[in-house]
């Protein structure tokens, strides 16, 4: 059995070297999520095909054959990502069939040696009607939404690892929910190829895993360039991995923004805030955010209500008594935007682009909120406030949730460091310095 | 300039370091492709998009973003492989339109840092009949085929690596021909969506450069998983790279195999592979090849025309006047073959993947001629005998031309080493040790 404090790198090597079996670490897993079936991270788990696919990679080892950076690891993906075989259910009636091919990401993944054990649970389309998931620290709270199950299946050590999407807040909140690092990669990095598309312009891929290095390691193996997908970039992708295991050059700056929505952060978040900018004393400057920021928000709220309106519509979906109100009524919304307000927000977006790569000459990294506290309670009936991800997944920065914070009933809180685009590589650097300099954490 | 002795790897350091520009290594690249243009090598260039790119990829440099292990390296890809924004030519006037989507593998060489100078000249549809192309070492001469422009391309120092395909013997042989290292992988290495389809069961990708560390560090760039491709393997790829530059833990075995068309080789040919079994004496096996060989060639025949004529009349090519007569008659051939005689010819070949899986027990390589001697001459209208490439194309092994050897006519010669299925690094590093062991090649 994998220690739970190893890493990912650290076990598939024990699978390599024959001290583990990919089928042990498989079973561990599947029994893990027969222990946490409560939690409800789960929609789908195909236990048979996990199993031969396990025996598939031993076999490969005995061989003597290439074993991947993945090697026999155990993984879910988000039930909106394509894998063959397996329903494809967005967490809404309207879907379900099997799908009949993979993602890109998911054969990505299998390349790599992963095995996929099922999907997760997503709220209703990856929108905001909560999934049946419950936040494993404390089952009344929200796990958070729209990556519910992924971020409660590596919460509760179901998997190490598990894949997520983010068009607003729906990797970083969740993960801040539920006390797991997660990484939002620059948009581009990750190929869509095979998601359920919410926003072709907001859509990015993120994950949830129990330290920097996994979260790193994983990265790599997904960032593939595949030009059927617009945002796609056909350029070389940042090495994560080397950034999660290096020093940086010298000791990094950071930006601490007082955001226009500020006021919605919990006391124990702003306190938490308040004792990190003492303690980076001398390499943290406290901004105000531009007033930009507000012009961002109502930009996102445009392109992202335009276009899921727009994608809903193809399917003949819009209208249909299978939505939840509040879907129907956000492509309602989506409706009512005019073409040139619709494209006065795709030139807002691309002014924000510019401005953070400035912003990113005098900074290495900022620090923000992932969430505005702790989750919120399940009867409250949603998954809390995505605003704190807003900008940054607008301009398409990557980004992490560091669980490093905790609240008023003793649920995780997280931090968000967000990093110049396309530059993945330093953000991790950047996050390790951060947590083996402030936490002591030597394996993060 | 990069100096002709250096690989792509320390170009490419060279690039990274700022020590030359990619810009500049296009353009010398692109002056060659000027200066070579009576050869016949390319079908189609893009001097201002390659310039665009190799710019693109010197700013990624100037800016400090990630670069790749083809950073600024041009390349050509067969003209069977569609690339996005140029002609599809196939060889043939029943093709040419301009694709609108890039072939996978193409997507993989731009996420490498690699530039697209254009596609290289194939024989129709990559079957037999000639292309324009030119023997760069004698212009009587044909080059081979049917990726006679990447052979040309790579052998007269247009660019250091080309792209090609190999249904029967379309690498091995232009590349023993024009006297440069080429690699067909295990099949199911390198995806094919987006390359022309000839036979799905026997279509393989391949590549031309002048020397194995190259070939290795392509393949790596090109090792990725496509479930849209049926043979596409979903598990780990071999280091290619790390093959190529490893010591093998002891000295390598190799059969030399007497096969039934033996009789074929020119006599040069034979005389060096009789010093060859010297050379190596107490580590070569001369071994008669089992009956099953015959078989095995007439399978593949089957297998071949019978998937060629299917795939032509699905796009309503058969009958076609615009097909040469060579092709014509190949397609004919393709609907006699019953559907009894097609399925056991499929299970021939699946018993010579058995039997090659245990003989590789014993051996770490075959070695064989890669072709029957040198080039046919132009004038003799054709582009020479696939047959000694016919069964490891057939049972998927990993093949690599060696251009040791010289014929009669001063022209060319190779030597085909085959690996095990999937153990394409070792195959790369057992070459790397004939290279070292036998002819002093430090850097092959």
């Amino acid at each position: 059995m994998p220690e739970s404090s190893q890493t990912i790198a650290e076990t598939v090597s024990a699978v390599a070297d024959g001290h583990l079996d990919s089928r042990q670490w498989v079973e561990h897993c599947l029994e893990r999520v027969r222990n946490n079936e409560a939690l409800g991270s789960w929609s789908f788990i195909d236990e048979a095909r996990a199993l031969a696919r396990a025996d598939q990679m031993d076999r490969i080892r005995k061989d003597g054959s290439a074993l991947g950076s993945l090697h026999g690891c155990p993984i879910g993906v988000k039930d909106i990502i394509e894998v063959k075989a397996m329903p494809h259910g967005c967490g809404s009636p309207l879907m379900g069939q099997v799908s009949d091919q993979n993602a890109v990401l998911v054969d990505a993944l299998e390349a790599a040696g992963a095995i996929i054990l099922g999907k997760t649970e997503t709220t209703e389309f990856a929108f905001l009607n909560p999934a049946r998931t419950k936040n494993p620290h404390s089952q009344e709270y929200s796990p958070g939404g729209s990556s519910a199950g992924s971020a409660a299946a590596v919460a509760s050590g179901d998997v190490p690892v598990a894949i997520g999407s983010q068009t607003n807040g729906s990797v970083i909140r969740p993960a801040s929910y539920c006390g797991v690092y997660a990484m939002k990669p620059s948009a581009g990095i990750i190929p869509r190829i095979g998601v359920f598309e919410q926003s072709p312009t907001l859509d990015q891929m993120g994950l949830f895993a129990t330290s920097l290095e996994d979260l790193a390691l994983v990265t790599d193996a997904l960032s593939i360039h595949d030009s059927r997908d617009p945002h796609s970039i056909a350029a070389p992708r940042p090495s994560c991995f080397q950034g999660a295991c290096s020093e940086p050059p010298m000791d990094p700056n950071f930006a601490i923004l007082t955001l226009p929505y500020s006021k919605l952060q919990s006391r124990a978040c702003t306190e938490g805030f308040r004792e990190l900018a003492d303690t980076l004393e001398g390499q943290v400057e406290v901004l105000e955010a531009p007033p930009m920021f507000e012009e961002l928000i109502r930009a996102q709220r445009i392109i992202h209500m335009t276009e899921a309106h727009h994608a809903f519509d193809r399917l003949g979906f819009v209208g249909s008594s299978d939505l939840s109100r509040i879907l129907a009524k956000m492509l309602e919304e989506g409706k009512t935007f005019a073409q040139n307000e619709y494209e006065e927000a795709l030139e807002i977006k691309a002014s924000a682009g510019s401005f953070f790569q400035s912003f990113f000459e005098d900074f290495d990294a900022i620090l923000s909120p992932s969430a505005s506290g702790e989750a919120p309670l399940l009867s409250e009936g949603h998954t809390g406030n995505p605003i704190f991800c807003t900008v940054w997944t607008l301009a398409g920065l990557p980004t992490l949730n560091l669980p490093i914070m905790q609240g008023e009933n003793g649920l995780p809180i997280g931090l968000q460091m967000v990093g110049r685009q396309r530059d993945d590589a330093r953000l991790l650097r950047t996050a390790r310095w951060f947590m083996t300099t402030l936490f002591d954490e030597g394996e993060a």
